[in-house]
């Protein structure tokens, strides 16, 4: 799928302010994926994607995490986490994407996963820091991802964690699971 | 066991300084279990035997884990973290402590767990804030330590979570898991 139908057809899915997010995402995983050797048109289309599912109703999200027998803990952790899973489900059925490269790149953007590829990275980071986003911490990341990717990577979701430890909210089990992974390779 | 019989047989066991760090464990921990209304006696003991596999050799230490079936996981963390489960096994064995109570609270002094109890609580807190300790952070978590138990618990998971991170450790996903429940419930 070429860039614009992509970006028209997320369109539709999102509100003004989270698709000038998107062509961020978009435009910082296409540099990204040239600094560290990743398919440039992958990263492009994932990053289109990534979003897709953001402002479905929780109704249908909740529905789509039970019917396609997705991680069930997801449904006992922030809802924010869901557009992940069911946009990769919804990214695949409605958009017909089905490089499983982009549909897991788009499945955890938001969690991270044990093993993360490339591919997976790159959307993860570029989201965290497009140049739309504003706040501490952000500006640190932005330079590592110039240096080394998974040293940005991993204070991005070290910056997570905090960021939810602060809050005295429950951080979702990957990405405990994600920062040791990444940890250890360190 | 009275208490100067216990401190005498930990006393066999560990450093000096160890021994000092143990007496204020144990006086921080008939403290709390005044305030929170814990037995006292079983806190006294606990705080005692809490660090009495400290100094055991890595290899004892690791042997026991395998022997005697203990999460195979503890073995690809910090073996900082041993001495909390073969503490308990050597205390039961070595010492004649029976209290499942007393044991468990050993057992999870270091990692925390689901569902801790207030005597778990209570050895994991003064182990933390004891008059010895003197590290960033722990002046707060004493304060919190005076008007709410759990509030100064997760507090001090965070701490250490936060405090292996910026080192870019990996956490024991028992410790992630045991903020996750104190956080669900605040």
């Amino acid at each position: 799928m070429d860039r614009e139908t992509a970006l028209a057809v997320v369109k539709e899915q999102l509100t003004d302010h989270r698709y000038v997010h998107t062509v961020g995402v978009m435009e910082t995983a296409i540099k990204l994926a040239d600094r560290y050797g990743a398919d440039r048109k992958k990263a492009e289309l994932a990053a289109i994607f990534h979003d897709y599912a953001k402002f479905r109703p929780k109704d249908e999200m909740k529905s789509i995490i039970e019917e396609q027998h997705m991680e069930k803990a997801l449904l006992e952790f922030n809802s924010e986490l869901w557009h992940a899973p069911v946009g990769a489900y919804l990214v695949e059925k409605e958009a017909g994407i089905k490089d499983p490269e982009i549909l897991d790149a788009i499945r955890y953007h938001t969690s991270g996963r044990v093993g993360m590829t490339l591919l997976d990275k790159i959307i993860y980071l570029a989201d965290y820091i497009e140049p739309g986003r504003h706040f501490p911490g952000v500006d640190e990341v932005r330079e590592m991802a110039k240096m080394n990717l998974d040293q940005a990577l991993v204070q991005s979701v070290k910056n997570t964690i905090v960021f939810l430890m602060k809050k005295n909210q429950p951080v979702y089990p990957d990405t405990f699971y994600t920062y040791n992974d990444l940890a250890n390779k360190l």
